[in-house]
């Protein structure tokens, strides 16, 4: 870590703020030029709360020279992990097509799209139990009968399943789901997180709506420095003035990531578009970019089409989303 | 609720969209124009997705008439709700001052920080326990001591003492505590609000990093709709574009809030900048905007006052500062 | 256009709303409600200030049935606007290599770029002559020398050139130069776009740091209302709180542009990213988001690569670029 | 300025990136750690491209250790700069009312609002003659006409006045304008600026809707550094994700940018909020941050006020507002 000490820092200033630091337990080496004073922090600069030390008076910069991320970070693991669910593989150079509805509504309807999505290609299956909603009085989901029925998708269809965790105390209802999704809403929920982090599920961290990818490998640390090193990332749209889509897709947070982490990274394009219409041309971009997966909704009931696809495909238009992800993945290798 | 389809929507995607509308006991006024149709959609609205609707293929615009927050709206309560806490009120004219270190650190610290402020006029003590942080290596707060030795200062000063909620299964520890903080990044942890419903205890809720102030009013109404009326909100800055200071606080967050809701609203200055020089210029204005009492961090240490004040007001800035808003709040009667 | 009114509103409001919608020559249609009145207004509603309307006080919402931009509107102009420079044809199925370095420096440089992007597959030669810096003491660009060299380089590859004008009064210059670039800072610097719809050049727009792609397409229609269709749409980012590029590469704007409007979409990863290695996999995905160009950054001068080449590509590195994204634009078919 | 590089950078690469910093003219202090090295860089660094530096893969932090702006740095110009227009003076301590219609719209019309605003107390009146508009189908001002009639009202009243530049070509029109208005549209209009920067007349710049402090002081450097040091800065809200209000005021803008500058700093709450209700709030709480001037809309027409007056206040609310404005003044000195 570099500390950058403003022109007009007194001998007594620095003296105090290096005796502060190796009070800390670090070693300072001081540099002293003719207009500034540049302190170079060694030793374990990952407990430094850098925000304080940046915001003193004296300080004109603090840098860090190494990432505040480890076990999550490339340079010490430049092996792709590979996470594995039933004979899924997601990361190092395996990809998985993950589908399925936004929200579990029946056991008949689960069923059918979970075969639906089967058969057009998909590898896990997706749906919503506990959903999170900006208003109290909006469905929340079907809850634990939800995951029950998800189960049973899984049982019909041999489908690894993934769903939404909201709260640790419902735990015990994720001991047969394959991932535990952890949505934006919750990326900075540190104690969910740590709780995640003391059971090995894999799990798929959904960036925040307006968290850096920096803060998204640092939540992905929390998980991992309990022990759990099954994290998924998942780049779902950040918030931006635009309001054309529902958010905006960041897609450089792939290739950005696999340069910072040996994490597989997967896409979200119907949650950050908010539009079927923009779902394909954006996955196929996803895939391009270098993604190991996409996280797409397909519906599976031509009677509710019109009224609830807004953001999903039919089960048609994901096998033929199938088909060009297969030949962008085959054109950028 | 307004609903206004696209030009060259079919006389039967309009009748299939009517009839999904009333299925969700909706009554559905059609308003058929020349080149439009206007659906206005009566009845409780509230259990309605509007994202979802909104993005149907032959919906052009979807548009809320009435605001979907009830027991936080104006509109059904138009008295301003006061909390009370101790001798303490805040919100319909009364204005607190509340104001302590970041962290509690030990016992002499917090004591003599909260006999400080006291006597500089605040009116209640803050000070974390837990710490939200984003790396999961950096120093957490001193958690149930920390309570412990908050409530010992609030026992030495009279003061009423506020502190910060992660994890719901910790809410034992609050049972003395006399304001209950939810921070930024839990605004949207739908579960810790609930359970924090079914309280008695006034909630002083953050609002998001990057959130709406309309998502801030849904969030409180997660709380009021389990019970719980005693809502205080808390603008603390929003994240943008502008790196200078840690956050971008939104002032404009003060009329807006007291012209939407009867709830009082704080402003932290102090998480919002980062930097204690632009902390009293900022309280001030906050004050001048209208806020219901501002959230200040002092610290009380001068051998460390170097290092640790990055964001924090010593306790004469603070007496200062507390005049000056006393005059700024005359001047705007 | 819809107007929905505020519940309270008294007759003599709606009344003097209603004249004063008539006096701008507008059909105003009433639809009383129970709780709400509906004002359809009909007519030339493109001289309405919607944010004017909407900011009153007695009005909920408004909304724009039909966009306000005619002339780059699909609706009115179904097929794809086919741009040609010399043997180059951009839009409507036809993709374009914009390649070229940032700045021109030299005849030697621009000559030899120039003739390895025509070799590597360029189509047309990007450089930049009036250079557009945050700081007015950095270099500006080599100005009207730059222009007279980038025609050399023109002349001795036959490949078309585009660069950017930052003043109406260097039109001159821009002779013979095949398409003028209109930068991010300029896209609502109305009064030059005004001037570039007088001449018949074709246009290349880039959408600004903090515009929707509604405001792009407002400026594109401030050219094409002058006279000039030849418009070319860049997205080259946009800005938001992360800072590990750049700007953020919004490319949902490739598909949404393709369905607001005829006119080509170009993507420029260079700008966006701000890193020679994230602009291959971006410039591959834009491509399979289905952009009719890319606009890269390539330098050719090996002695200086190590200092120069920050967000730039060797030739060997933009001929690799071209094969996949040539294999891309198969599969996306 | 000083560049840290990453560690596992060669020699062979340091080297090279030396000597050619060093053929920049920069003085190079090379500062080798056991991990890394750091570069500190002297001379004139203002000339230096900061991006393409930091973009450099073997870089990994750079920084300025002074700031890019010279003219404007209150470091090398401690004393607040004092704009005299007539007899009212700007900064160090005065502050300005600035008020007036939105556009010019008649003779009757500005001189009325003229002698309205003279009378609640304004020093300055303001008026658009030439209007930024998002679409090109929108009212663009009476042009010269307005200006005409502005200075009728200056001669009418005695009140100095200021409006809008767009295009240098106009600049003619306004000799007699007393200070001249850069939109927020036109903050990095670079070659206007340098134009505005050959006269002596006192500049309004607006801070653009997406450009950081730092950009808005650079483009007031492009002012001052061809001689005119006669500028006034303006805070009028920046875009965010935040819909209720147009823009997003960033009154800490005020405090930082006195830290930074010494040139005067303005800020207009009417077009930040868009709301006429939010002015008065905000414009005190412009007063308490210690801004030095308030600019507003005002109108003066009852019979349109219903329909025109949704982000202006009426002369009796602008008097209002300047009493409060007083009063806050006195309790911040």
């Amino acid at each position: 870590m570099i500390a950058v000490l403003k022109h007009g820092t007194t001998q007594q200033q620095t003296d105090h703020l290096v005796a502060w630091l190796r009070s800390m337990n670090l070693d300072v080496h001081i540099s002293q030029g003719q207009d500034i004073t540049i302190l170079g922090l060694i030793g374990d600069t990952s407990r430094v709360d850098i925000d304080l030390l940046g915001s003193l008076e004296i300080v004109d910069t603090i840098k860090r020279v190494s990432e505040p991320f480890k076990q999550a970070n490339r340079k010490f693991h430049p092996e792709d992990t590979v996470i594995e669910v039933g004979n899924v593989k997601i990361g190092g150079g395996h990809f998985a097509m993950i589908a399925g509805p936004c929200s579990v509504e029946s056991e008949a309807q689960i069923i059918e799209v979970a075969a639906a999505v089967k058969a057009a290609g998909a590898d896990v299956l997706r749906g919503g139990a506990f959903k999170p909603r900006t208003s109290p009085y909006a469905f929340q989901g079907m809850k634990d009968e939800g995951i029950r029925l998800l189960l049973k998708a899984k049982e019909a269809t041999g489908l690894p399943i993934i769903t939404e965790i909201m709260n640790i105390r419902a735990l015990d209802l994720f001991a047969d789901v394959d991932i535990i999704q952890v949505g934006a809403r919750n990326m900075q929920n540190f104690d969910l997180l740590q709780e995640l982090g003391k059971t090995d599920k894999p799990i798929l961290l959904k960036r925040g709506l307006a968290n850096t990818l920096q803060e998204l490998l640092m939540s992905a640390e929390y998980i991992m420095s309990e022990g759990n090193e099954n994290v998924i990332l998942c780049e779902r749209g950040i918030r931006s003035f635009e309001t054309y889509t529902r958010n905006t897709l960041d897609l450089s947070a792939v290739p950005v990531l696999h340069e910072l982490t040996h994490l597989p990274v997967v896409v979200d394009p119907s949650h950050a578009t908010g539009k079927s219409k923009l779902v394909p041309p954006m996955a196929v971009a996803a895939a391009a970019s270098g993604a190991d997966g996409i996280m797409v909704e397909v519906h599976n009931d031509p009677a509710r089409a019109l009224c609830d696809g807004a953001q999903s495909l039919t089960p048609a238009q994901f096998a033929q989303l199938n088909k060009k992800v297969n030949l962008i993945r085959e054109a950028i290798v």
